[in-house]
């Protein structure tokens, strides 16, 4: 295995002001993210991390990401260096065949690290063909196990009359199926017997020997339910290791459902049942974002975070020699993607990746953090850090009463906001008036964005929309003419367009052209644009925000708000808003 | 304690159609919520929730309610029956004292069971002071006790000069306060050793005896960093029961955050623990939807599920027993309600109460759970039941190319719609043929609604826009002209409005009263409009959503959407459709 970060010291994470006057402090973070075993010569501990959503997430309502999305998370997925991906049900339709062909193709161009590519199948072989057609390098089938799971599909007496009759069966058929995969070229087999986590303990284990004994190399063990909590399931994955004597000679592996939200909890206890039995390796499934049937399953990221805290900070000898193949670096990244691509939105609190694991929110967190860092301690909160698993930039203290002049500055720019001295000690007046009327606590970037509008005013005021009509309906040609005023002179354009706003932002650009004309040069795009009623009940203001991206130049980004009781004027000022800082951001770089 | 639900047999959750012509069949789930222990005469432990939102979930950036919706927020704590609540941190300022007072006036007016009120202060004589002032029924104050806190809170020589020294000092201090706490006359006095899970154990052990020997009730041991893991929090709940000689003379509360995304686990473990030493009373601290830094909290919904689920359908003897004083039926709502108060929206597999737990998705588990109804056994894989926990219905088998007319029926009655036979047999068609483009994969609801507003054009149909100006733009009276069409009769009608849209839903009613004026009855207030562009860049569609609420008749609500070049027309239209679903309705109740 490569290693997939170079060793990296003790670093600091960013820059804070501790208050006024008091200077610059730091937020030390000791982690460090060696791949090597503490000890030479120590035996290393594989943890493979197989990634199931494109089979269990994507059944889920509402979770099925468009076929080039579904493309875009594959290659997120490879450029992380994911160590197996399952990648459909080829049986269930002659479409989900094509589409796993698709990324097969893709993975197959891939010239990184190339993971494993298995496809789910019953057991039967017509759906193990499937996978087979599909390309995929593993053959993985299930059956169920349970006496519950039993009882609903092998009631028929064509699989036996007695419970010990049906089990017999299922050991027979798996042994048949394992057995007629390998036979078909495939490079791996596995098997999972469905709801393993309540079936007979006994009948399991001599489940999963016979596979092993047929030839299976990847043995799955699912709680079906969600329902393990504590050590159980732990327990059950050190009892088959204990139990089963070829046990060593396949990749056991773990799927763990999270009804109870322990499925982190059960991955672990798992994979450290699997460590005390002296495993080589060991697999875990799991999507990101925690995608899968009800509850979702064991995340990603959670389960990276934890081994590598674990490892690396906590010096946890459990965890110590474990070894991972993906770069923790992409969990933010694939996690915000998936909620994108799925019209979802991650929530701030959200483990690991959530925008709040990057925030010291507290007051009296705060103070701590600055005390420390003023000390140059390590962090007392933040022991393991944002930065390393994607967030942007390290913790950041957020802004509220507390904070001084030198963080505020550093979070404008953070936003894209330039602003001179004068205007630094205004906006920051604002926002401590702003966070006292808030009783002291923090204010959002939205709110900063909206005191920054306020009091730069010759930046959104650098083009104010004096006039604006717009005209559209069925049967008219939508236009819209504007009046723009720059230094008090106006100039009025007018535009015809797909729609009035799209005619509204035409006659904004051709009037902020003709005042500018290195305006020209820019390929504007418009990127978003999203109108909210304020309130409700129909006499409300419309608050308008306007994204433009810059298609000529890295696609740069600007945005603008402007609220109005009329959505036209509140759109035509969004836009010229987004061209003033676009304009401001030209000038700057050509001076 | 009154039994919060009544002693319920196992129930259907709802009828689901098994696929076309195999009739209706039923998933079973063998729930039930006794209050009452297993055997008569066995000892119950009360398990104690105590909600922190309001100052652990309300310090974090993005996450601060309104005053207007805290209350509401309260209020629904109060109907669910919750037993305890922190309302704030008062001493940090006058504001937050202020509004500390508004939920303690709103929680004594309430006529049903009282939670206690607990506020936050520092281990500062004034901080206390405030807490009282506030009017809470229990002062909560805390001290770090960990070394890393140590080091970074009590460096200064005046807390001692050794380790030993400050760790003396803090426990002075403790006692100290708790006095003082008791000598302002509060009920209960709650002390919480900051980061106890990092502090020494010893250390922890004379700190909680000396401030329980000092008067304390409550002993609060917080998981500070949200770093343990497995068995390591509920081993230290373990070690303080068991080291601790009066221990019993207080309620021990665990507080756990979620970094490593075990909060429930070791909420659950150190319950256990607190179970097997014998305490008659247990108190966790939570928040719903697990808001608190970073990655936030131990979640009320995932305890309250496992506790129930454990209990009642597992009959798990550890939690037998377990008594609960909050109604599970108020998760689903208070977390939905928190993540619309706050801008979020819940995740669909969020635990217990995201949408997704009451879908049965998986092509699979459709076809057990539809065998497993035909034959009358419970329900293989939903052994907990969503209904239970306020979603609105139990599990629902979605529509897919397996679903039969009666499902698909079912849920048209669940949108709002009331079709005929010859229009369901054409939707379903309609909806099988999408199912089979989305590789036999499920219909969304949105789908769903855009198959029913094809097929169903008498309805959207009743009122066609074919004309819709407006006009807006600063110095002009917003207003606007349409013509709607009723059975090929067309009418023109125009109004003013506050902005072009107000102007056209106002004008598109007018004319619609003109011809149905049963609708001058109802009352309507626009409830949601939301105008997105489908795609990027200026040429694009915009996708209008509007929906509108009867205030005087049970707010009940009706949807409307449209997707057009010209956002007016859009908006027109999409108001139009409202009012043409309000007035079939209307018609309907008629008859």
């Amino acid at each position: 295995m490569t290693p997939f970060l170079t060793k990296l010291a003790r670093f600091r994470t960013r820059s804070v002001s501790g208050g006024e006057g008091k200077g610059e402090v730091n937020i030390f973070i000791g982690y460090q993210l060696p791949n090597q075993s503490k000890t030479e010569g120590e035996k290393l501990m594989r943890v493979i991390l197989n990634d199931v959503y494109l089979r269990e997430g994507a059944q889920v309502e509402g979770a099925v990401m468009t076929p080039e999305d579904q493309l875009r998370y594959v290659q997120l997925l490879l450029e992380g260096g994911i160590d197996s991906i399952e990648i459909g049900f080829p049986s269930s339709s002659p479409e989900q065949l094509a589409d796993c062909q698709k990324i097969v193709d893709l993975v197959r161009k891939w010239e990184g690290k190339k993971p494993l590519l298995s496809g789910l199948a019953i057991a039967m072989k017509d759906s193990i063909q499937a996978v087979r057609d599909a390309g995929c390098d593993v053959c993985h089938f299930y059956i169920p196990t349970s006496n519950e799971l039993m009882d609903a599909q092998f009631r028929d007496s064509k699989y036996g009359n007695t419970k010990e009759d049906k089990q017999n069966w299922i050991v027979e058929t798996a042994v048949f199926m394992v057995k007629f995969a390998l036979s078909l070229g495939f490079q791996k087999v596995e098997f999972s017997p469905e709801d393993a986590a309540r079936a007979g303990r006994d009948f399991l284990c001599r489940l999963v020997e016979a596979v092993i004994g047929a030839g299976a190399t990847i043995v799955n063990i699912p709680d079906t339910t969600g329902l393990r909590i504590g050590n159980e399931f732990g327990d059950l994955i050190a009892h088959i290791f204990k139990t089963v004597p070829n046990i060593q000679q396949a990749v056991v592996s773990v799927h763990c459902h999270n009804d109870s939200d322990h499925s982190t909890n059960n991955a672990l206890q798992a994979l450290l049942a699997a460590k005390a039995a002296g495993a080589e390796k060991f697999r875990i499934e799991g999507t990101f974002f925690g995608l899968g049937e009800r509850s979702g399953m064991t995340k990603h990221e959670a389960v990276i975070m934890n081994i590598l805290t674990r490892r690396d900070v906590m010096e946890d000898d459990r965890f110590i020699g474990m070894e991972l193949g993906f770069n923790p670096m992409f969990c933010y990244k694939i996690v915000h993607f998936i909620a994108h691509a799925l019209g979802m939105s991650v929530p701030r609190q959200w483990v690991v990746v959530g925008d709040q694991n990057a925030l010291c929110s507290a007051g009296t967190h705060q103070s701590i953090e600055i005390k420390a860092g003023e000390q140059g301690s390590e962090s007392p909160y933040y022991s393991w850090n944002p930065a390393k698993f994607g967030h942007e930039k390290g913790v950041s203290i957020v802004i509220d009463q507390s904070s001084g002049r030198k963080a505020l500055a550093d979070r404008l720019s953070t936003l894209g906001y330039q602003v001179s001295a004068k205007q630094l000690s205004e906006i920051y007046q604002q926002v401590m008036k702003l966070s006292e009327s808030k009783q002291g606590r923090q204010v959002s970037d939205k709110e900063i964005v909206a005191v920054v509008q306020e009091i730069v005013k010759e930046i959104p005021n650098r083009m104010l929309v004096t006039h604006c009509q717009a005209i559209g309906g069925l049967g008219t040609i939508p236009m819209a003419a504007v009046i723009l005023q720059v230094n008090g002179e106006p100039v009025q354009k007018t535009a015809a367009g797909d729609g009035p706003y799209d005619a509204l932002m035409k006659a904004v650009q051709l009037a902020a052209e003709y005042f500018f004309p290195v305006l020209l040069q820019a390929k504007v795009v418009l990127d978003d644009w999203q109108a909210s009623a304020v309130s409700k009940g129909q006499e409300t203001l419309a608050d308008v925000y306007t994204r433009i991206r810059l298609a000529n130049d890295g696609n740069r980004i600007f945005s603008g708000r402007s609220t109005s009781m009329d959505t036209n004027q509140a759109t035509a000022q969004s836009f010229a808003n987004c061209l003033s800082w676009l304009l401001t951001a030209l000038e700057n770089s050509a001076k």
